[in-house]
């Protein structure tokens, strides 16, 4: 694949780290053979004879990692919202994603799941499939044909399903996972596969510690879920005794990862001090989703303590318990979360600011991935033209501004093209 | 003007009451003279003369009403929103309201804000303007040429806004808010005049009581706000020794209003039982404004008790604080504050159902101006007519589960038409 070389010029806005977003009106975005060569107010001598395209007065922004959705629950969202996490996955999510043993749904769902999220702020994403191998793998088609890079993890789950959405037992689970990989091999360019346990209650003891051990004979990465509901978290308890928190569980089958092949956990809205210490000293990342944990009122995860302490946290959407793969929308909860946990839990934990959101949502995630989500040189150029013009306004704002405005407006903030590692794989058309 | 008469035809949806919403696919929708004459699975023979309007697939949905929204406040929607009340109204909102004296500005900006109510679902609405006079009548004439129905305050401000946003004194203060009642007599068919102290910390007792008193003479109704945020709370406490709670304060100055003159109070967001039982006796309206109330960390009113005890509630945007006019993302909010409410403050506060939030934003607001919000017979005929077809699915939705999802992704749900009192008001062209 060759990639291009360019300049691009507009209002461009990046993390320098997780206190600062620097901006430039009409500044300059240097991409050479699709990594970012830095962003300037004012062009570089070096980079004059690059092709240069003019946004105006638009805004430039790095591409976001959505650290957790769920792409066959896509279809679905927005519906059943007044039940709970273990009703909610029982009475919607587990029926739908039996229907995906059907190739000809899972091709057109896909469709609808690959498409949407190609035209939205996130260049990046970590996915769970269903349990079945071969939607699983024409879903890993179609979002390696859109340029985004993405890894996609085929569901393992031998208990607690129901009938149409089980695997026989531990050693069928294991089995299909392992073929499923030799089928992913040298198949995809942007696309990699990720071992994902559902969470404990779909998984036995035996499938849990199989995870585990392939996990390390191939290198692979994990994806699960940890300390979403209160109801969970008892269930979890009872299914693995010897366990002395639900991260204690993970550990025990050896899928909490290192830092060289960290594990995601989504949600962690109920960790307390012994499972941020494990997560940290794993290496783990925090999927942290807080439109889903408000939807299904599993709560608010205390972020602010999760960064003092130093843990890896990107944003999430979680569709189909968040309604919506818009990760700007999903900024404005994540930052009216944080602050609900700081009026109504305790006041002594600081809501998250702006420029600590933004930092999620770009590099915070996008680390998960190597160099990715800001605009220094030397990290991939993954980056969202936005037309905010449809925002009427009386005053000139600063870039600042403007990117917190489109944060709390997602909806009048356009999408008008979006690159990732230089290559343009979004333009608006209509 | 004369009304017209018709039927309309899609997919109906309305509350019976706050816990039943009543569904019909591709159902009739009857208008006779600007009244509501029912909604139908098939249409009465004696409505078969009447000319039918086919919207198919599409959703009619009853208008919303948007019960506290600050016209002035809307071009700077958005930004700003790390800090909490009290900063954030001299940081921001004062200084931008004093551009209001400008009459070129104000018509400018006004029409921004205008433009954007006559799109979006609301058709009623109870708004602030500034205390400058000039600029409110230009408010009340573009609100008034829209069509939809509204009611519009010049706002009493006569201490702590600055030197530029503070009328002299008491006497001034009421002095213009008599010749801004004269001006307004006789001038709009759509647009009333209410009374706006803006809050207790920017009114004197002197002008209370003379707001008060104005109130009564004129059978005026009076809005303001009520039990925001703490910080506020203690001023107010300083600045009436004399009361015993926020809201009796308003009580000592004869401005809670009555059953038949109510009052509307913006958040409530900390009244206890004390204050509940102040605003049942004056039959007062609570505006709840989830998303201000998130954003600038105010907190989040006990929604569920207001109902229970039987109090009149309806939804509110509260722009700029709110960040949007959406009132279908303000219903998903609504939903997820009180949700934390019950998960982080006191699981014996269920959290609203989507039956609830809906009727709130309909019916509940509605009620404020008479029989207005729902489509049962003899209700005034405010419609919204909405294409939510570019949110795919797998699955045959039914109405119910539409109306959902449309409130979980307000951006993918597009206005097609707008009806008041049986005028179409607005219509998308694009």
């Amino acid at each position: 694949m060759i990639q291009e070389s360019f300049v691009l010029r507009g209002g461009i806005a990046f993390s320098d780290n997780k206190n600062n977003i620097t901006t430039y009106y009409r500044g300059y975005l240097v991409c050479v053979d699709g990594i970012c060569k830095g962003a300037f107010p004012a062009l570089p001598e070096e980079y004059k004879g690059l092709k240069l395209y003019d946004y105006g007065e638009r805004l430039i922004i790095p591409g976001m990692t959505d650290l957790h959705v769920h792409a066959p629950q896509y279809t679905f969202r927005g519906i059943g919202m007044d039940e709970e996490l273990l009703e909610w996955l029982s009475t919607y999510t587990f029926p739908e994603e039996a229907k995906y043993s059907d190739m000809e749904y899972a091709h057109r769902a896909y469709n609808y799941f690959t498409e949407d999220l190609r035209r939205c702020f996130s260049t990046r994403a970590v996915v769970f499939g269903t349990l079945h191998n071969e939607a699983t793998l024409e879903l890993m088609n179609q979002l390696d044909q859109t340029g985004l890079i993405t890894y996609v993890g085929k569901v393992n789950m031998d208990r607690n399903g129901g009938e149409n959405l089980e695997e026989a037992d531990a050693a069928a689970s294991l089995q299909a996972t392992r073929e499923w990989l030799e089928r992913c091999e040298g198949r995809y360019v942007n696309t990699k596969p990720i071992l994902t346990p559902r969470f404990i209650p779909s998984c036995s003891d035996e499938l849990m510690k199989g995870l585990g051990e392939l996990s390390k004979e191939k290198g692979l990465r994990i994806q699960s879920h940890l300390s979403e509901n209160l109801s969970e978290i008892a269930w979890v308890k009872e299914l693995v005794p010897a366990s002395s928190c639900y991260a204690n569980a993970y550990e025990l089958f050896d899928t909490m990862g290192t830092p060289e092949c960290p594990t995601i956990m989504a949600h962690c809205v109920h960790s307390d001090e012994k499972e941020m210490e494990i997560l940290k000293n794993h290496g783990a990342y925090i999927a942290h989703c807080a439109d889903s944990n408000m939807n299904l009122t599993s709560g608010i995860a205390p972020i602010r303590k999760f960064l003092d302490a130093g843990i890896n946290i990107g944003l999430a959407t979680d569709v189909a318990a968040g309604s919506s793969m818009n990760m700007v929308k999903t900024m404005l909860i994540t930052l009216q979360a944080s602050k609900m946990y700081y009026r109504l839990v305790d006041q002594n934990v600081k809501p998250l600011t702006f420029e600590e959101v933004f930092y999620l949502a770009t590099e915070g995630g996008g680390s998960y991935f190597g160099k990715v989500g800001t605009f220094k040189p030397g990290y991939d150029f993954d980056a969202v033209v936005v037309d905010d013009s449809k925002m009427c306004s009386m005053r000139d704002m600063s870039i600042r501004e403007r990117i917190e405005r489109m944060c709390y407006n997602d909806a009048d903030a356009v999408i008008k093209d979006k690159f990732v590692k230089g290559r343009k794989v979004y333009t608006r058309t209509e």
